[in-house]
């Protein structure tokens, strides 16, 4: 039998197998699931032995890590698999339809809490996996799983994990399915991610609220001054004025500009996805190429004086804000954040004072656009979905690709076999079986695509 | 016994009197203390009934005023005395050094809510008529006293109530004594208050919060944008750039700039005072024609995104802020909030929704400054202090005196006997002695001074 047989045979028991899982309240943010976090890695564990994957628990700061390997030959191309088979908290629960770990299907959709995000699509690769194992067909590659149980829960266990355990982990490149096709039976490979950089900022005029009549127009009012700062942050184009924030940045290949030309793009559904008027970014570029390949500045929060119902006339002593910049390359954190305070104090006038708490970021990841790694993806995804799949970028940051890169020195390829409407932080979290299957089918032509790039 | 011989008799008569109208509290924001507040007014009536004035309590829609009056001839001129008699809350009880309502004298002061805000200031005009009635002198005006339950409440009962009684209320001029002066030993007689407009404005971009990295570079950022219209509002000289703003500006007189120049100011003590670094204002004004005599426009909060602890990525969907304009003769409040938001408008950007809510507002008042009314007061305070006074203005609004202004036609001397740190809102309220007593002796004058107006 060969291992696309196998598979043909077990869609039952493949999906029975994902509902097992799915049972598991894994729950990372809420210590009262503890107990259901460590029976889901043991779960996991035992389900990779069973299927010839020697696995075992590693113990991390926060949630146990799973850790799986076959290694057959030092010549062949080594693929460390990453997933995370915590989840998301489920509330608000009344407006699930049915208990979130009680998975229940539903036009031809998985609906349970983790059916996307992520035990759904952590499971393709292992159901590949099992079918070259199960069929005895000899493994391509060498293939490595690092399962986390901290992802959502902003712990940053695993960041220290991977730098205590790079050999463990070594490998040749990385593989993540924890995202989503650009749209309804349209894959996608994600080829690069925007950094970011995080500050929060604070204006202090006077050491305590004036009263607005008695002392206004004498003295700094630090709302009226950070509003200033605030504005001189972009021009009228949309550009942002920090000096020397563009300086590193590498110009938009001809390459990328004609992936994202090919995209469709649709203007009412996306208004009506966020909700707004109009749209509004920086001049001179396409949508995509602002929200992935564009660094931005935006303010996430701002908070000062009198905010209850009603008026209060005072002069506030204090406003401060919460500020973060998307990142791309080869913009660095480091460099971004000292440009913007050196540039923020510049235009913070003397007559008030102003405090910057840097509070870190995470640079921009690429995967190489003119090497294998992306050639074997794409194919691969054609194998699964029958489907040529898009170049996408995601405007967002995944820390741990970012670690990948910096302690593993490995690219990640980020295959998404999930929707953006699968309610992956929502209530009634669901996974087409569709995706799930087409998703194992890629992943298997996966394992034989990349064993290639080696060859 | 002349009225000036029954003062230097009864010292020690009135403090024990002011200290039992203390004993009250008469906390008009704690509807737990509706009782003192009836109390304390039927104390005052009772106490204005014995000395001679007939007196009688009032309901409003609120606290009950308190009414009294002595008319003894159409020839007379007619002055409106106006206090409050109700208190701000003792809150944080804590930080008191005795009972707020267990009046206490130390190092020459009396120490109680209420000391100079403002029993202790309303009962220096009762006890200098006392000094008439009760040594039988006539008195060369007529005289009609309302004393208000809803100062410290925000209650706008009074208002009402000066419409439905404007003939009760007739008169030719009021005199108010709840304010400060100019500072220690320097009486003063205030000719000025500033107006104010208020405003709440809210920027409403996208109709959800969005992820900063999925969505940031397309769609509108409100707090950004609502920064760039507060900055919009200033020029680099501190000029509002509001159009018209400054249309109906009276300009500052040559005798105001003069009166201001005489005035000393300690920079260091000022800036102690409000506990900052440097000053801030208008460009070409002096610090007191800034503070009095020039408009402002000052956010007194600001209120968007996330402002909890650390971060969160994300897009608000809406901002908003709070906004006070200080009004000078002769803005009103309905042309600066109409210039207000159309030029708010005009600099809107057509990406994001705008909303203006007007809260209202009251116009500047000014007593005319060539008329016969501050020379008298200033001659009774000189009387009284042996001091010569100083002409200031406020930058504070005090509604009354606007509405007296409005419905009355009149205007209103205030002359304060109290002092800026006496605590007017916070814990340990005093009030000198020796203020308390030049303030009844320059009462008793001034009931002369004015009555020389009318001949």
């Amino acid at each position: 039998m060969t291992p696309e047989e196998y598979l043909d045979e077990h869609e039952k028991q493949r999906l029975d197998q994902l509902i097992e899982l799915l049972k598991f309240p894994s729950i990372s943010a809420r210590s009262e699931h503890n107990k259901d976090i460590q029976a889901c890695a043991e779960w996991l564990v035992d389900h990779l032995n069973s299927i010839g994957i020697e696995s075992k628990i590693y113990p991390t700061a926060a949630h146990p890590a799973v850790f799986g390997s076959k290694i057959s030959s030092p010549d062949k191309l080594t693929v460390l698999y990453y997933g995370h088979y915590d989840v998301q908290p489920v509330e608000p629960l009344d407006l699930w339809h049915s208990p979130p770990f009680e998975p229940v299907i539903k036009d031809g959709r998985i609906i349970a809490r983790g059916a996307t995000d992520d035990k759904g699509q952590l499971m393709t690769h292992v159901k590949a996996l099992e079918a070259y194992m199960k069929t005895g067909t000899e493994l391509p590659i060498n293939i490595k799983m690092i399962f986390e149980g901290d992802e959502e829960s902003g712990a940053e266990a695993l960041g220290d994990f991977v730098k205590n355990n790079a050999e463990l982990l070594k490998a040749d490149i990385i593989v993540v399915s924890d995202s989503s096709q650009f749209g309804k039976d349209q894959p996608a490979v994600t080829y690069g991610l925007r950094g970011i950089a995080s500050v929060e900022v604070k204006i202090t005029g006077p050491d305590h609220d004036l009263h607005s009549g008695s002392y206004g127009g004498s003295v700094p009012n630090p709302i009226n001054v950070l509003s200033k700062i605030i504005a001189g942050m972009h021009d009228d184009n949309g550009r942002i004025l920090i000096d020397g924030f563009y300086e590193n940045v590498i110009p938009i290949t001809d390459w990328e500009r004609e992936q994202f030309t090919k995209l469709p793009f649709a203007r009412d559904e996306f208004l009506a996805e966020v909700g707004s008027r109009e749209l509004h970014g920086e001049k001179g570029y396409s949508i995509y190429e602002q929200l992935w390949s564009r660094p931005t500045l935006d303010v996430n929060g701002i908070t000062g004086g009198y905010q209850g119902e009603g008026g209060k006339t005072i002069i506030p002593s204090w406003t401060s804000a919460k500020i973060t910049m998307r990142l791309v390359p080869n913009q660095t954190p480091d460099e971004i954040l000292e440009k913007f305070e050196s540039y923020f104090r510049k235009i913070c006038p003397d007559y008030v004072d102003c405090e910057i708490n840097i509070h870190g970021g995470a640079a921009a990841v690429v995967v190489p656009t003119d090497g294998p790694w992306l050639e074997a993806a794409g194919k691969a995804i054609k194998r699964g979905f029958e489907v040529d799949p898009v170049f996408i970028k995601e405007g967002g940051s995944i820390p741990v690709v970012g670690t990948f890169k910096n302690v593993l020195g490995l690219d990640t390829l980020l295959l998404g076999w999930g929707q953006h409407d699968d309610n992956a932080h929502s209530p009634n979290e669901r996974f087409s079986i569709d995706d799930f299957e087409r998703g194992c089918y890629s992943a298997l032509a996966l394992i034989d695509e990349l064993s290639k790039v080696k060859a």
